[in-house]
């Protein structure tokens, strides 16, 4: 029996990514641009450094002059001025002579290289020996060595990570032009949800999937905008949706608990204006009761009731087309997936893709995968997990003692 | 040669931590309450679910009722009512009787189990076929299964995820006691730098480290806020300090750059009220050349001027103190390290602990850790890098192949 007529697999449903487009841009201040992404190539304007700059306190020299000096033949160079940092020196360097320059200083014309001052001597207050010879651009950065005029330095669809702030603010962008941040609606339904300030009589529950909800859109940089929890009735609910919809970039539903009323959710997404139901059901456990639908440019979920489904949805299947409305490059984060040790044998069913929620525990120095046990209503076992291991529609199961890739929450 | 007077290992360093204490406590609303630090521990004050609770669609029944049942051999049993979601049934059941359930419904008094809607035949209005027995609390959530009453279910330290915020939303707090968020005071000083609105003249460099640090300041949950650039001049970067630290929770300075300024950072951190330092170089690099200091519960820094041992002094130095006031049980963060094969050989002198800035591969599946090479005054290796490889004191160097754990950036 089955009350899902158009089940997709998960695969598929990745397949309609590319059927959204980005957010619109804004400008915000470079110290607000921390994880955003950026909506704009930028290019380097000038130079980095700009100029010839020591990495080493020490001496510029032309390395010409230094060539063959050793402790027991040192080459003897006369000092031709201290160079002040941040000032162009005022001088140029001969063959044959030195001049003073501090970690981070401009080196002189004439000068290619720096000796550090570790290898050399004070002879008097105008000359020094030096006991090590230096090639051409030894311990200096080259003018446009760091980033040449003209290059893509950073891409749009990048997330803003410190360094590559730091390097905006090396090109002078007081201001960055990234993508908004997507409002995300979130809607809870069923006749047995009540609000998180009430205290619920037997049969009822509080409204965990709300707020689980408001966390991980929080996660994922953007913003979540609660529209409460609407009983088991469908004008309500259609309201409620049709004014999500109005207002954000994204609507999740979750819920509909009684057999008949899951069946509102799919006619109130049939109902917002120009919807396509795309897939109503998807072949993942948990989380099958999925619904995916669009509207223009607007993802539209009807998510499973069940606690750990509704945040197992939300993790695998809805984070991807958010990630795709933030502008991100890569959707799927696969980089930060780590590797552990499987525990135990987990059995897994064909035909469809399975999530476990693992446990990850340092033993011996080595990262197991401890696959959380417990039922799947319960949301002790998401508090207990640090993250999710995927197995695919073609996998009885894995093996104890496999290395695995671990999605973490 | 060494500017150093009191060089200490980073496990030196490290164990000062617990010298500090943690942030004042704040309420804010479940919905602001992602990823901070809880600082109380939280308590069920109710049984979670509460009640006995169906976790199928199906039929509620007493398991001795469903005993011996089979494809053959069904129990006939009587339909004693339907359930409606969030109502406590006014009915028991009793046995050979049995009532329409939904997933996340009560079960009526005298029921112990559900069976799913697939193992069962309609026979009449009256009364249905089941052919598979359950037994008890199968496809049930016992009312105290998820959590029970009395029981400490999210300890304070703990980051909130989701999860967490969908457990505190389940027991009823739509407020949550947090650690404040610490402020952090950022100073870059240096004849050689300029605003990063103004364009440098040869010579000069825009103020990288600022916006760098404030980003991870940010990643970190914390408040940067930054006092400017000073100008290698004693008085006027102890005005600065003064006020950062009158100010902050945290002090970081970075820069000081010509060999005569950077002993202005240590005279400022000495002059400031209680200060004490504690370290005086650091055996790491890049960045051995930091400063450590405490002042009351303050942690005082000096970092290097140069940008790449600025951004992971930050990481692997300062973070774990900011993770210590905001008070994180866990500072380290060990659990989220990565596992990847080095793709070649890496050296590393004894003595001091390396950290090698290393670009996360995906090849043939496998993830591969490529070392960025170029000098490491160069902030296009942090760019490049994905995260950063720890080679400890002890060791010459990791060979190729190694099977190696990445620290994020």
């Amino acid at each position: 029996m089955d009350h899902f007529f158009n089940v997709k697999t998960l695969d598929w449903v990745m397949g309609n990514l590319t059927r959204f487009s980005c957010m619109d841009k804004e400008t915000v201040s470079i110290l607000d641009a921390s994880s955003r992404v950026l909506s704009e190539d930028i290019t380097a304007s000038v130079d980095i450094p700009g100029f010839r700059r020591s990495t080493m306190d020490g001496y510029a020299v032309s390395s010409k002059s230094t060539f063959g000096a050793t402790e027991a033949n040192p080459s003897w160079l006369e000092i031709a001025g201290e160079i002040r940092m941040g000032k162009t020196p005022d001088f140029s360097l001969g063959p044959g002579s030195a001049a003073g320059i501090s970690t981070g200083g401009m080196l002189p014309e004439g000068a290619d290289s720096v000796v550090m001052v570790e290898h050399t001597e004070t002879v008097d207050e105008s000359s020094i020996e030096i006991y090590k010879s230096v090639a051409p651009l030894q311990n200096v950065i080259d003018s446009s060595e760091d980033f040449a005029r003209g290059e893509v330095v950073l891409k749009k669809g990048l997330v803003l990570r410190p360094p590559e702030i730091g390097l905006a603010a090396a090109l002078g962008h007081p201001e960055l032009i990234v993508y908004k941040k997507p409002v995300v609606g979130i809607i809870s339904t069923g006749d047995e949800i009540v609000d998180i300030t009430e205290t619920p009589n037997p049969g009822e529950i509080r409204d965990i999937n709300s707020y689980a909800l408001a966390g991980f859109v929080r996660q994922a940089e953007s913003i979540p905008r609660l529209y409460g929890i609407i009983k088991d009735d469908p004008e309500a609910l259609f309201m409620a949706y049709k004014k999500a919809f109005e207002e954000c970039d994204m609507v999740i539903i979750s819920g509909g608990s009684s057999v008949g009323a899951r069946d509102y959710t799919i006619d109130v997404i049939n109902r917002i204006e120009n919807s396509e139901i795309l897939a109503h059901g998807i072949s993942i456990s948990p989380g099958k009761p999925t619904i995916f639908a669009k509207s223009g440019n607007k993802p539209l979920w009807g998510l499973p009731g069940q606690v750990v489904s509704a945040m197992v949805v939300f993790k695998v299947v809805v984070l991807p087309f958010l990630n795709r409305l933030k502008g991100k490059s890569n959707v799927f984060e696969s980089k930060i997936k780590i590797s552990a040790k499987l525990s135990r044998n987990v059995a897994s069913a064909q035909g469809r893709r399975d999530f476990v929620r693992i446990r990850l525990e340092k033993k011996d120095d080595q990262l197991l995968a401890e696959p959380v046990l417990g039922k799947s209503g319960l949301i002790k076992t998401m508090v207990l997990a640090d993250g999710l291991l995927e197995i695919g529609e073609n996998v009885e199961g894995i093996e104890k003692g496999s290395i695995v890739d671990i999605i973490l929450l």
